[in-house]
């Protein structure tokens, strides 16, 4: 690892994992949660907010800054920490989810992706050189790889195939990657087989990458899949290093994952569940546009510091979303962040005391999830709504 | 006047005058603008941000209120203030404005007004009575009486009809109004007919209310009109009470306002043009969706000491606008508003060393303002916007 960038395990307890990694200077608690910036902005909130409610690092999306404003923009600008004034660490997304998840693939290739712009249909190549590229441009302090995200349910033989080029696209990143104060992670793919998985955790931990991400996941499978491909890949990756489950999300799957040992999460749910209305509390989710608080006197979550349930009550919040007034959005995600930040913070300090597994058992007993088989709809929808929305 | 509420004059630059009224024992300098925030929110911002940038007083309205979440809502739950947590000023507009200039008007006597929402349809009366009840409930530091807000382009002889009305609900308003920490202004109407304005003035004056508004104006007539009206009414009103133009609001209106003796203005305009890209500066209005903007590194003021010019390029704003983030929203609206709290104060300071006038004629020489024939035709397609989307 280079000087820019450490990683450090503290404790251990079980499965889950207690460490830091440094980044420009900056010490970083694991396990971490990454708000998602993909425009350069969490969305509704400052990154002054962003600092206050006590994230370190965020997540933003080479893909959605590539199309606007545009990689030159934000590199004639010094960069994406300096556009989006935010002085914590970044890590960005190669793009490749964007590109092989939402179906704007056009064309395929071991050189590289030709894909379609959702905002206008013109196409673009995007390769693992350029992908590089692009995030040394922006100056992100964790840059991705580039790498082919098959669908949950493709077939072995298929999912073969591409993890075959998406190890060919890691070494290619590896290789062309040169920004000294800027690490590159891996990500191993393989689907939902457990053989393919080990394969791909072989292959790119001989590559020795400063961190490793378990990509395609939480993106429609059913949760005991997510969990025992966790399970067969974790075992493969180095110890001494960061291991990133991306795009998860809910406070039962961060249990689920740090319990695993992952390090580092991001995931949209939080904000974009926000902005439909439905907040966390210790109880579970609720829907604050539900008749029962039309005229609540008590904050939604009376245990929560933030600026919302200091200050308002359930019935004011529930005003502004019935009035669709654009202070409901940011008040609704500043509360969901806060409760998730709040979360890894009791998540870290339980793995430091020794009592993780407890805390688990306690929070997840008093927390109502979300319906395994309402989850999987609603995930479905909405990812066939992105669909059609964005081509 | 009450022991609740004050107002003195301390200087005055020919017209222009320098005061200060005390609410509930708190000093707010005049002349001083009200920040709209119709449905208990400064559309974006939340009450502390307001305040922070230096706002005392705010304006809310009865109508929307009324509408949702409902008077008795708010009521039950501590009144305005401690609903929006806002612990400055009040000023509640009775609804008079919202049911007849916006073509919800079903049925208008003598004894009230029934007007469809621009929500559901459904109907409602409103009288004299109603509009001060509800306003007591809501508990706001300022009431505004009930009154008929006829079109500017209406008859003489329909308008005279009109004031008559006014009048008698201006009464029957003072006549039901009970609550001791609480005053109600009353409002001159009279069209565009200076003999009908001072009419208007005479009548309510020998009410003697606490502060007297201007009603009727800034809802499509030409500018120049707008400045004779105000000309023709102000020798008629008490020069110790305060007097509040109505829907006023542009940096070069409140200029004409001030120097013509207003001491109160509200607009939604700031935060309204905000929510569109429209951006104040010393040199007039700028459209952050330009593409001039795309790479700028500057800010969008460099004069302005907000959160977004002091920290932010004009490239990341535009960024925000392009892609429709909801922060380009909030940072556009805390730009405008705190754009125009500083000419506030500046405006004030100016009448206290008594270089008004010539602080006036500095700033609008450099400001360029919009086109009157354009400002016009884009507010009658506005109102008319409002009346298709909202009936």
């Amino acid at each position: 690892m280079s000087e820019f960038f450490s990683f450090k395990l503290n404790k251990t307890e079980r499965g889950a994992r207690l460490g830091e990694f440094v980044i420009r200077g900056k010490k970083i608690e694991t396990p971490v949660f990454m708000p998602v910036a993909s425009q350069a902005t969490v969305k509704t909130l400052t990154s002054d907010e962003i600092r206050q409610i006590g994230f370190d690092i965020i997540l933003s999306n080479t893909y959605h800054l590539y199309l606007r404003p545009g990689i030159e923009t934000i590199e004639s600008l010094g960069g994406l920490h300096r556009y989006m004034n935010w002085d914590g660490g970044i890590l960005t997304d190669s793009g490749g989810y964007q590109v092989f998840s939402l179906l704007r693939l056009r064309k395929l290739t071991d050189e590289g992706v030709v894909f379609r712009s959702h905002i206008d249909g013109s196409e673009h190549l995007l390769t693992p050189e350029l992908a590089v590229q692009y995030q040394e441009s922006l100056g992100s302090d964790i840059a991705m790889v580039l790498d082919e995200c098959p669908a949950h349910d493709e077939s072995i033989e298929k999912t073969r195939l591409s993890i075959n080029r998406t190890h060919l696209w890691a070494k290619r990143c590896l290789d062309s990657h040169s920004r000294v104060n800027q690490v590159l992670f891996a990500i191993v793919q393989g689907g939902v087989y457990s053989e393919l998985r080990r394969e791909s955790a072989d292959y790119l931990t001989s590559l020795d990458f400063p961190g490793y991400a378990i990509g395609g996941l939480s993106i429609g499978e059913p949760k005991e899949v997510t969990g025992e491909v966790i399970d067969a890949t974790i075992p493969y990756l180095p110890k001494n290093k960061p291991r990133y489950l991306m795009g998860v999300g809910s406070p039962e799957d961060l249990f689920e994952g740090v319990s695993r040992g992952i390090d580092m999460f991001d995931s949209a749910l939080p904000t974009r569940v926000a902005r439909n209305g439905s907040l966390f509390t210790s109880k579970g989710r609720v829907n604050i546009s539900n008749a029962r608080f039309t005229k609540m006197e008590e904050p939604v979550d009376p245990e929560c510091d933030c600026y919302c349930c200091r200050t308002l009550s359930s019935s004011y919040l529930h005003h502004l979303f019935n009035t669709k007034e654009l202070l409901a959005y940011r008040l609704a995600t500043l509360h969901n962040l806060t409760f998730i930040n709040r979360l890894m913070k009791k998540i870290r300090a339980s793995i430091n005391e020794g009592t993780f597994n407890s805390y688990k058992t306690e929070f997840l007993s008093g927390y109502r999830t979300t319906n395994e088989q309402v989850r999987v709809s609603q995930k479905e929808k909405w990812l066939k709504s992105q669909q059609l929305k964005e081509n």
